[in-house]
C-alpha cells in the first residue's frame, strides 16, 4: 500500500501520503481564542510535526494555500510566516481572504511537500 | 499522450488525468435549486462517475478543497460528505466559505485521486 | 537537486518544479489599477513566461483556481480566459470569489503543469 493516511477521523485525514508526495489537510490552530499571529505560530508548528511524521520537513514545501478571515491581519499571519519558511526554499503560494468554520478561526493553512530530493 | 482530458469544455476540462494522478475541476450541482445537502450528493454523484470514467473511486482521494456559500450550511454540506466518503479513506481537506459563479450555487467541491495503490 | 524554485522571495517562491511538476504560486497582475480583465491578461502572460521558463506550456496545464474579488467581474475574466487557453487542453478549473491581498487587486490565479507528455 502507497496511501499512507495520518490521524484518519470521520471525515478526512490530517495527512495523506502518496509515492514521494505528501498533502495536509487545511490546518487550523488549536487555541482558537488566539489572535491571528499566534494561531498562525500554532499552525505552523503543526505543520512542522506532520512533515516530520512523513519524513520531511518544511525545505521541502512546494505549495502553500493561506486562508485568511480577514485580510487586513495578512500582515500578522506572514511574519509569523517569514519567521518560520525557510528562506531557501519557500513554497508557492496563494493568500485569499475566506469565511473560516468558525467566527474565532482567523487563519486556516494548506500546504504539500514531497519526501527527498532526489 | 499520458495528459487525458475528460469532457473538455472551451474553458475547462471536467477531470486531468496525468500518470496515475487525477484532477478534477471544482465540481457544482446540476439542480442548483436544490438546498445545500442535496446540492452536496449530487455533486458526490458526480465525483464517483468522473472517478470511476479514470478507473479509481473515492478510496483512493488524496485531496478536497469545499468551497461554501454559506460556511453556516457546513453541517448539511458535512452530513452529505460522512455519508459518501469511505471511513478508512478520506482525503486531506479544506473547507472554507467562498461566493460562487451563481448565488444558487451552495457549494463547489475539488478533489484530487490516485489511481492506484502500487 | 530535483527541486527547483523560481524567482524565490522571503516568503514565496513564485515557481516550484518538481519531478516533472510544475506549481505556480497564485498570480496577479502587475498593474492592479487595470480592470479585470486586463489584470487577467497581465496575470496569463506572466504565466505564460513562467512556465516556460520550466520547459513548458499552456498545453500541459492541470489545474487552475482563479479567485475573483467579484464573482461578477467572472465575464470579463473568464473572456481573457478563453482568448488564452488552448482549446483543445483547458486544465481541471475552479473559480471562486474571494477578496484579495489588496482592494484593487481583482484577480488571483493559481496553477499547476506537467513538462512532457511522455
Amino acid at each position: 500500500m502507497i496511501i499512507k493516511r495520518t490521524d484518519i477521523g470521520p471525515q478526512l485525514s490530517r495527512m495523506v501520503e502518496y509515492r514521494d508526495m505528501v498533502y495536509l489537510c487545511g490546518v487550523t490552530a488549536d487555541d482558537k481564542s488566539a489572535p491571528a499571529k499566534r494561531q498562525t505560530e500554532q499552525i505552523l508548528a503543526k505543520i512542522d510535526k506532520l512533515l516530520l511524521q512523513a519524513g520531511t520537513d518544511k525545505t521541502k514545501l512546494l505549495t502553500a494555500v493561506i486562508y485568511l478571515a480577514d485580510i487586513r491581519e495578512c500582515e500578522m499571519v506572514f511574519e509569523s510566516w517569514k519567521n518560520w519558511v525557510d528562506p531557501q526554499n519557500p513554497p508557492a503560494r496563494a493568500t485569499v481572504q475566506a469565511t473560516l468554520a468558525t467566527p474565532d478561526t482567523r487563519v486556516e493553512i494548506m500546504v504539500t511537500a514531497c519526501k527527498r530530493e532526489g
